[in-house]
């Protein structure tokens, strides 16, 4: 495993998203979280991902056409995702939170989006399914987006969620925080 | 995986002992470790366990001849551990700090040698080898250790080491902390 935030998340992904996995990329980007949950959910899976810039849907139809994979990719807000997906079907939500990483510092989520997204996603997810965070914040973002998705996940109700929330405590840099909340059966 | 600090760290120490490996149990207790470390580093591997209390040094011989297991299990403080490996040898360090899981909740281990013995411990191990901490806190043991523990790993080189803290957000009853210190190559 590499000690990093995506070395993290990806190793959880790994051993959680099975073959016939229902699972959602909230934040497509350059489609790298798309084409992972494609290749682990495989042929009987099924993959939507989101992305409000053209741009990243184009990218992310790109690689999953390189790689010969297929997911829906949908130019919409994360924020809209329940337009798309029936209550209490997903096995795996997904989310990077903050700048994209290797994108333009400039764009990054916010928190009241994504506060509406992150309940989308609890909503969507079967029970013992599972939300997994990279939460990027500081530089050009500032902290605001960080401290309303912790103040957020830190309110959920234990009996029907687990919230994990890791951190790089000795790494200069600002690094990533790896997040996990999972439904409770 | 189970929900919890023990399913974590037990999780983890499933993926990163190999067998072969040299471990250290740095709090016995019941021997529920030091049981594990054995049959994950196999008849190969090497583990030692140390508990300042005679009745956790008898009780985890006991689980480990009832498992038909082998470890050294030596009756002094942890803090000593040096006394008993080579420096850059082990591969895997596992604590529990504060209360002993099951155990008498007025006994419990104290930061000065705790700090003393996760310096020990940092120092016997190999590049790439890791250290397991589960941080108990809160109750008759209140604060204090696990304040000082969070310091001290905040403060490790990051060149060197690397510090993963995770918390249960959400969850009610100051459930334990799973903590992973990785020494870099």
């Amino acid at each position: 495993m590499q000690l990093n935030t995506l070395g993290v998340v990806h190793d959880f992904l790994a051993r959680c998203v099975k073959p016939g996995s229902f699972c959602i990329d909230a934040t497509a980007g350059k489609g790298r979280d798309t084409a992972l949950l494609c290749r682990l959910s495989g042929e009987a899976g099924r993959v939507l991902a989101f992305d409000i810039q053209q741009d990243a849907v184009n990218a992310t139809n790109k690689l999953l056409q390189e790689q010969g994979l297929c997911a829906r990719v949908i130019l919409d807000s994360h924020a809209n995702m329940e337009q798309y997906a029936q209550p209490e079907t997903v096995d795996c939500v997904v989310f990077n939170l903050g700048r994209l990483p290797g994108g333009d510092p400039k764009i990054f989520t916010q928190a009241p989006s994504t506060l509406t997204a992150i309940d989308a996603a609890l909503r969507l997810l079967k029970e013992g399914g599972v939300l997994a965070i990279a939460l990027y914040y500081g530089g050009e973002n500032g902290y605001t987006e960080r401290d309303a998705v912790l103040e957020h996940l830190k309110a959920l109700d234990d009996r029907r969620y687990t919230v994990l929330l890791c951190d790089w405590a000795n790494r200069r840099g600002e690094p990533p925080m790896p997040i996990f909340v999972w439904k409770e059966h």
